[in-house]
């Protein structure tokens, strides 16, 4: 019966900790910190020999930073002789990269997954990933976690009166599906055509939607251009109003002013990666990840079924 | 006779471009930039089906960033097919971390010799470990090419009278020694000693130096703290005046302005890392590794050795 740590590097140590507080272990004592070049140093200051050792770590930018940090950890708690290393990844950078989109294109989450093996990594456990098949990539286990649960909650919580679940395009659509499961509510996608090339897209929206409360469901919001055209569609076609929702705020370049700017009444996320922006938009509400990874963390250490997580009550 | 072909990434584009002109092809067409969140994004503009690539990428700072956009620069060209897969590392970052100085340290330098090979590297070319042992963290060929030619062929051209060479430590005493055979030289060594627990170094200079000038030399200037202080015992035991010289100027933190403020009349360094500083000290004098670089690619793709390049005339 060996113990478990926790540790954490530099893209989420508040998540890390209240992870940990949820578990009821103190945080494992490492710093991860910079030389004067550039370079990352890990300190581990604390014994992990014998340890099931647990490494919470985004790969949210600055993406490549944190995902050397996490291999640098990887590296020196091998070498410290843990038992095992169960890397915590709530957001997993790279993920649109997963296929040859165009000839001659990369396909670095494919990539960033042979680096997290190659460095040492006995399990992965992450959250949404764009593509499910991302879980393929890794020869070790993969527990995937799912946010639908947590926005789902919220949204209940609210009481929404005659909501539509909609997904913003037809790669969303199983998502969106899950969370109008939990809510009880119809399911409309937002089917976007090119009707000619060099023609601007136009915006069909497939579902009834007049008069209903919008709850637009995405893995990522990034820079917000889908999310915010989706709204505006939405309430041209006459919703009462829109939320937005999603696992992962990348929220780059201009997404908060477009956000701020949009139809949107309220953007609900979680804190997989955190809100770094220094002029947020006021819409956003922030849900917390640390009890679901805290629970999965305790069942994988325990050897239990993560599955019944997810299941609809 | 398959084609040789010559890619850069984003840290020595200008490096890269002598090293084509030099071998006389043009460079392979190529663009690293990043998406809105900061991640990488490779495009290969042209074929490279059955060819040997070369890319050209330093990690140097930002290292982690030019570390991987090499991995995935890497990852795009072995999915398009090349034949063999050479990259070129100048200057290869981390290479500090070889080894375990304190424990549960991570041995960085093996990580990143991992990560290169488990993204598809057939050959590495790089200069100037700061270890000769990391050779051995590959397990392809490493092909190590030396500065001191190209140092030694500068101050020989200066016909410095009456020179010593100096190793700045015990550490750096091979790599003196090789200078000072190149110039037919005396060697003198810095002693640096701690007499008592919390009591200051003291220097401590072995070997014949009053009257003489001297050419201090190391592998990477950094902060440069450690020159400047060997440059200071020089003077004080009774030098005529002080060169240094390096094959790496990393030059972080104050390194611009000690070398600026110091006793050193002149810098020489190499171009395995472009000259980042806004402010960069006056006494810099930078010799281009292109020739050299060109010459052994030219010979590994024609497979013949490269050693006679480091020959002494
Ligand atoms: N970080 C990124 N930011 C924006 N687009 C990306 C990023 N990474 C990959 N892509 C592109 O997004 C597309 C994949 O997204 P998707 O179709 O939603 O899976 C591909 O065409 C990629 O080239
Ligand atoms: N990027 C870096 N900057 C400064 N010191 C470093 C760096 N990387 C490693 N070190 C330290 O430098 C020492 C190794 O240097 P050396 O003894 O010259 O091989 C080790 O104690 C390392 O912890």
């Amino acid at each position: 019966d060996s113990k478990l740590k926790i540790f954490t590097c530099n893209s989420n140590p508040k998540l890390a900790s209240q992870i940990a507080d949820y578990i009821g272990i103190p945080m494992g004592e490492s710093h991860t910190t910079s030389f004067s070049d550039g370079e990352i140093q890990v300190k581990l200051s604390e014994s992990v020999r014998g340890c099931h050792v647990y490494i919470v770590q985004s790969t949210c930018g600055p993406v490549n930073d944190n995902l050397m940090e996490l291999l640098v950890m990887v590296d020196a708690l091998k070498r410290a002789s843990a038992k095992s290393i169960n890397v915590v990844i709530p957001y997993y950078g790279y993920a649109r990269q997963d296929r040859k989109a165009r000839s001659r294109d990369p396909i670095t989450a494919k990539l960033v997954a042979n680096l997290i093996e190659k460095a040492g990594a006995h399990r992965v456990i992450t959250m949404d990933l764009h593509a499910m098949q991302i879980q393929g990539f890794f020869d070790i286990p993969v527990d995937h976690l799912l946010g639908v649960p947590i926005l789902a909650q919220y949204f209940r919580s609210k009481q929404i009166q005659n909501p539509v679940v909609v997904s913003p395009d037809h790669g969303g659509v199983v998502r969106a599906r899950k969370l109008a499961d939990f809510l009880n509510a119809p399911l409309a996608i937002i089917d976007k055509r090119r009707p000619e090339p060099n023609v601007s897209e136009v915006m069909n929206i497939i579902g009834n939607i007049e008069g209903k409360t919008a709850i637009l469901i995405d893995d990522i919001i990034d820079t917000a251009g889908t999310i915010v055209l989706g709204a505006n569609a939405l309430m041209e076609g006459g919703v009462k109003e829109v939320y937005a929702c999603c696992t992962h705020p990348v929220l780059s370049g201009p997404a908060h002013e477009r956000l701020e700017n949009s139809p949107i009444k309220e953007i609900i996320v979680t804190d997989t990666i955190p809100i770094r922006s220094s002029n947020p938009t006021s819409k956003l509400k922030v849900l917390s990840v640390a009890p679901l990874m805290g629970e999965a963390i305790i069942r994988v250490h325990e050897e239990l079924s993560i599955s019944k997580l997810f299941e609809i009550e």
